[in-house]
């Protein structure tokens, strides 16, 4: 049981062992458990063969392989209930699991003790209510899947993700999942019109009535998104739909520093009426990796040792997007903000453009082994950060070879670093909590966040424990207490108290 | 103390009596935290006369006068930390209140065990960050200050409230305010990047880094926002800025019926790319008890059942907002969706048409009692649940006049009864347990809330308690013990558990 629970879910749970990783036996209450479940949900349910439900317990980075033995299934919430009853009855706990695309070890069992509830099963399109421009689906609709149902429909969800044909609603909702789009659109919590959560002890919270104004209740919906499953089981979702933009252009700057990025980004919100829907920042490294890939085209514009990629986007037909581009890149070049640009003239060009971008994360594989960092400061800090952030990693070894790209408009970059060109990968990636540690102290000092996008999982708890707020750390572990004090759901994720 | 409390505040309250109103006498405690307070504090926060605390028990219905003996106006966030210690250490409860402006009784004290926290003192700007868009001020801070910050450095501050030269943020927030614009900007808590709070145990927790991205925490911030203080006191919050409005358009449609509204603002929010900025709809009584104040205009189009005033506003100084006004209207014209229209000229006749809005609730006066509803449904719900309530209202008494108005795009309306030309009005007023039981039940059946915009307070909560959730209200319980457990703050509000 998690050993952070207090209370032991029922008596039973006396004589369950508490499994400490691979290679312990199975607690007593194991066979029961199978049983029960098996007696009470579809076959297709539960898995426990190892061939089975070895899919489950991969994870994606391999840092934090699954222990669970045994895999739930449910076809829909009612099952979900039943399977969340019967774990506690028994003594397990539940680790809940979507589309299994997170990269801090959030959707892993720890131990034998835990079983995964998946709820890729859950596909069901509930509503789609095109006058009001919302979709509710189960949690196992893959993102990909909702985005379709929505376009199908006229409308438009802009959360937009790498994973998106894998990863699934309920665990975007649970990770309150960003991606490319939120400089305009915001987080998945802001897409977000109402939940359906199974709670510990089994009953089911429903929020779906979608509703634009409430203010009759604490916000218990947007605490249960982010909580990483560690608060309830999403088994549903309410989504809030966008007019789908008609009018598109993309393009791309040189910049001759880090600084006239932000501003840029602002200026162009301003002259738009909003309709800057991505603005990522590279570095010429970064764009150098991505290019280590065949298929990636050449730089089409001047060397710089910044680039900045723009989206702007409408959903209004008539909407002049390129005056405001025009106005604000000829007064960047005058004053010396932007070295070069180019506009792409049709979606091949567009799309030319993007794959600069896109091509990063798999070019950097070219590169050797790399060290991984989810950070945020504030926007307008970045242009201070990175340059120390930069010199301190340069301090502890200046062979590392920084590849720096993300989300600008939110102050939340992919901060990762290559290791020496020739230099013994595994030495490298030995390096991470020195590395880690420099990173992170500079963040906090920023007043930043070192999980600002993938959450926390298991990957990032102890340097929160280290070094983040430990009053929030306390305030969780109470809300925790209050809403699953038995410990039921995803133990050793997320809450970081020491 | 509070009746819903488990614990007592610490052991010296067992001598502390409970008051129940007006006319008991003070608790033991009263002269030596008076003492202590005066000897912590500047001379200026401690109030305790008839006439200097009078302001403050206040209640603007005068639903809820204040029972309250003392009011503390801490200069800052060190002087809420002591009051908050000790109210604790003498066995009163707190009662956070901002601009006292709410209508719902959520900033009245009920009994003298309670004293008034009143942040006005506390308006520092902490920072206005022009490059970020932030503005962080002290929870004092009127919201038309804040506004006009926001506007001396470019920048705009969407909140718009009728009581906003009085309203102060701090009440904002913990009201989850929302208003004119929320069709556009959102309520309150989207408004909102950060806030400072005061915990029950006198800790300060601080969230008013500006990140745009963390995902490392449960969101806590939204907990508090909306919480109407009784999960803690907000001292301070960063607020989100936008580039301010540089064009404006204003019109005013006649429509045959309901049905068109809804339609008509969701084509033009896509026609226009998202720039709809209000969105009012009327029924022609409503309009017509507003042209009961001699200075309202009259109605400069077409009689019609029904009204709608649409705002909309671009930061893009290029932004063609009138051709899509223009195709939306030719085309709801030739369909019959509108009878008539006319778009305001000048910025004159923008103020005229508002006129007839903003006229409304004083107009409203002129027609006897009165007795108001605060409740939301989904908007596309609206056009199906008006003409049942309305028929449920007439089935009632069908010489009530109704007078409906409202944000059509967020599905919340204002719908308001006025007494039967030449009734009793107190006859008319004692009606309002029936009224309220008749449309309550109707707005649940449809998913609704009872307590949209205003929150809950003193007012909402029996009602809440006989036909709202019970496990929300069972969820708020385990939240509020968690982070409140000695219930020190705002006791019998906004909590409806039964």
């Amino acid at each position: 049981m998690n050993p952070h629970s207090h209370h032991s879910p029922t008596a039973h749970d006396n004589t369950a062992s508490t499994g400490t990783g691979s290679g312990t036996t199975p607690p007593l209450q194991f066979t029961p458990l199978r049983t029960a479940l098996r007696h009470e949900l579809s076959p297709a349910a539960v898995l426990d063969s190892t061939a089975e439900i070895a899919p489950y317990m991969e994870e994606r980075r391999n840092l934090f392989p699954g222990q669970g033995r045994l895999v739930v299934r449910p076809a829909d919430t009612a099952e979900v209930v039943t399977t969340v009853r019967l774990c506690q009855q028994h003594g397990f706990c539940v680790v809940p699991q979507a589309g299994n695309t997170g990269t801090v070890g959030g959707g892993s069992p720890r131990s034998v003790d835990e079983v995964v509830l998946s709820v890729e099963r859950m596909t069901a399109l509930h509503e789609l209510d095109a006058e009001e421009g919302t979709l509710t689906v189960a949690a196992g609709m893959t993102l990909a899947a909702a985005q379709e149902a929505a376009a199908q429909a006229g409308w438009y969800l802009p959360l937009s993700l790498p994973s998106q044909a894998e990863c699934r609603i309920g665990g975007n909702l649970a990770t309150n999942a960003g991606g490319l789009n939120v400089v305009r659109y915001g987080c998945a919590r802001d897409l977000t019109l109402g939940l359906e959560v199974v709670l510990a002890d089994g009953r089911i919270w429903s929020d779906l009535s979608g509703l634009r104004k409430d203010n009759s209740r604490y916000d218990l919906r947007n605490l249960f998104i982010g909580s990483e499953g560690t608060l309830g089981i999403i088994t549903a979702a309410k989504l809030r739909l966008f007019p789908p933009p008609r009018r598109r252009r993309v393009a791309l700057l040189a910049l001759p520093s880090l600084e006239p990025a932000l501003p840029l980004v602002r200026q162009l919100q301003a002259e738009s009426g909003d309709a800057v829907v991505a603005a990522e920042l590279m570095s010429a490294a970064a764009l150098a990796m991505g290019q280590l890939l065949e298929q990636t085209p050449p730089t089409p514009i001047a060397a710089a040792p910044w680039y900045l990629l723009l989206e702007l986007a409408s959903p209004d037909p008539r909407a002049d997007l390129d005056s405001g581009i025009a106005a604000v890149l000829a007064q960047a070049a005058a004053a010396g903000s932007i070295l070069d640009s180019q506009q792409a003239a049709d979606a091949t060009d567009i799309a030319r453009l993007w794959q600069l971008r896109t091509a990063i994360p798999d070019g950097q594989r070219y590169a050797g082994a790399s060290i991984k960092q989810d950070i945020s400061v504030r926007p307008s800090d970045l242009a201070h950060f990175l340059p120390q952030a930069l010199a301190a990693v340069a301090a502890y070894d200046p062979a590392i070879r920084p590849c720096i790209f993300g989300h600008v408009g939110d102050g939340n970059l992919h901060f990762n670093l290559s290791q020496p060109e020739g230099a013994d990968s595994a030495a490298f990636t030995a390096q991470q909590p020195h590395l880690n540690r420099i990173i992170h102290d500079l963040v906090i000092q920023f007043g930043g966040s070192i999980a600002a996008e993938h959450g926390v999982g298991q990957l990032r708890r102890a340097e929160l424990a280290r070094c983040a707020d430990p009053l929030s750390a306390e305030l969780m572990s109470r809300i925790k207490e209050a809403l699953d004090p038995c410990g039921l759901f995803n133990p050793g994720k997320k809450l970081y108290a020491p």
